[in-house]
């Protein structure tokens, strides 16, 4: 099959855009994708390509003081009667337009058409971002090939509609378990309730009150949530254990150590069984081709509420935020789109920062 | 296959329990243990009989002022590794030995070698006591037979140790729900957590005082449980919806619908949902029968607290008790058994109270 990213379309963030969404990469069936994205790579004389699986990584090495990375992930969740694409106006539809083929177009229009660059650019196209964090392409590469994630900054390009998402919340999840004593409830005294004893773990969680933390002029605003709850034996037994899954959103100011901690104070005198963990990432707004990148997107950064794939870059020392043109209340959505307008402006601030010390 | 309930073995009632343990009737399975009952009670002249599917009925018709019911289940739970019987020392072992083997035993051997009791007595052995109501045998002839059920008192055989248990307690279940409006938990702050909700309702229940109620001299207690809770959409999700199921036991001076208007005040501001719904018994002590009973046995009788096939006599205005020589405790358990003594206390006070006229 001819490569559909040809040079013209290269040259346009908003065509390349389409001729991604067009190329059907569900999670796991990447292998088309990558093949004429590493294609285009290695026809660049300016850059150093690799593949790994799915992976494309490729690289300028013009002996800049600073390095920074673009990276997007290759993968769509399941098509949903959203393929291919389709143009309605300034908005292109179609599965992975918001998440995050136009933010992919962005950061392949760079490395395709901009050979001299002010910073040594690292641009990783990874796979299987949607899935288990043990087939994430990214994370695969943090420990085949960690010097490729080696950099000053890095840009995520994943949705954020524009604005800069910077860091990212961690996020904790523990089982809080309450024990009793089994009895017929014809007899309930003669048990004790564990369903009744996790009323108090309920009163504490409605109580809470979360923290709302400034870092970096980014506010981070806590939560502290039950997302499940399950408790019973039978419908003429006093219950003997109950267990509420609990979420914890917590600001990049602690580490999942504190975040433990913290729960372990909220619910002091329970059980508490830790069941998934991913830390925060700091803003890293600080560092000067960060600082540059604001500059060159003249707004005020936000913070990032979910977790997302920044927290690996922190996990290795190295600040990233996430700028991609997409909406992300539109990603796995079935009418996902993406705004023209929001791409052409994206592609021109990246090109504004990457040029500016040329 | 011969009948082992021979004219020897029926005039002991502590063979004769044995014979019947050495019958295997676990529910849906009592063909055989009713065509023996049949053949008994068929060679007996002075009782006319009839059987509906598995259970068999036969009555005396002397004219007497009075007519008691004497009725037991001839259906086990599944056989656990307790089949047949063994003796050891006082006690038989088995399946059935104490619930309610035992108790069916009194009853036939009085059925066979009582003809002129002071009273007269519809016998009831009747199928399918330990599974789903729409099969138990008593609950199909109230329906298709419920001329049969009528008399002026009633004793279930179930065991209870030699106590007379009076009445029953009735039993409601009722589903109280909670809602919210869903959020990812990174913005948690936008949703509203039926979970954290739902710790209002568990706080009631841990803050609710049962009554105790005395009804013709028997103590009930009443109870309110959780016995299930259940909430959760995802790991990452504020949950919209969080249900706990509650089991109300409750004395037999309130009706259903008085049962129901209780927990509409105790969780008042909470939609409920009833799931399953059976009412009380008066004790009914006062019946001329039951209190010359009460004379025969000779001791205080106790509330009976779980629910049993008197609340069926009870909803057809028969005063009711439960009087076996079984240990309810062991019921259904693997290493169920019976003391001989008991049995042979049990045949003797029913042979005073039912002769006491002649």
């Amino acid at each position: 099959m001819a490569n559909p990213l040809t040079p013209d379309v290269l040259v346009d963030p908003v065509e390349l855009t389409r001729a991604l969404v067009d190329i059907e990469s569900v999670s796991r069936d990447e292998t088309v994708i990558a093949g004429h994205v590493e294609d285009v790579l290695r026809q660049a004389p300016h850059l150093s390509t690799e593949r790994r699986g799915n992976t494309v990584m490729a690289r300028t090495s013009l002996g800049r003081e600073q390095r920074v990375v673009l990276a997007g992930h290759l993968d769509t969740v399941p098509l949903n009667d959203n393929f291919p694409s389709t143009v309605v106006d300034d908005l292109i539809y179609g599965c992975g337009a918001s998440d995050m083929k136009s933010g992919v177009a962005l950061a392949l229009h760079l490395a395709a058409t901009l050979p001299e660059p002010g910073y040594d650019i690292t641009y990783l196209f990874y796979e299987a971002e949607e899935i288990e964090s043990q087939y994430n392409g990214l994370q695969l590469i943090s420990e085949s090939d960690p010097e490729w994630l080696q950099a000053d900054f890095a840009v995520l390009l994943e949705p954020t509609y524009g604005v800069v998402e910077a860091g990212c919340q961690g996020t904790m999840r523990v089982l809080v378990r309450t024990t009793g004593r089994r009895a017929h409830t014809a007899r309930a005294w003669r048990g004790v309730n564990a369903i009744h004893a996790a009323g108090e773990v309920l009163r504490r969680l409605d109580d809470y009150r979360a923290r709302t933390v400034t870092i970096d002029g980014c506010t981070y605003r806590e939560g502290l949530s039950a997302v499940r709850i399950t408790g019973g034996v039978a419908g003429n037994v006093v219950p003997d254990e109950c267990a509420v899954e609990v979420n914890f959103r917590f600001a990049p100011d602690r580490t999942e150590k504190q975040g433990l901690e913290h729960l372990h104070e909220v619910f002091a005198g329970f059980d508490l069984e830790v069941t998934d963990s991913a830390p925060g990432a700091l803003p890293g707004l600080t560092a000067a081709p960060a600082r540059d990148f604001l500059i060159a997107v003249g707004a005020e950064p936000a913070a990032k509420l979910g977790w997302t794939d920044v927290s690996r870059f922190a996990a290795l020392g190295i600040p990233a935020l996430n700028y991609g043109p997409g909406d992300p209340l539109l990603a796995h959505a079935q009418d996902e789109h993406v705004e023209i307008g929001k791409i052409r402006d994206g592609a021109a601030t990246l090109h504004r920062w990457l040029t500016a010390y040329e």
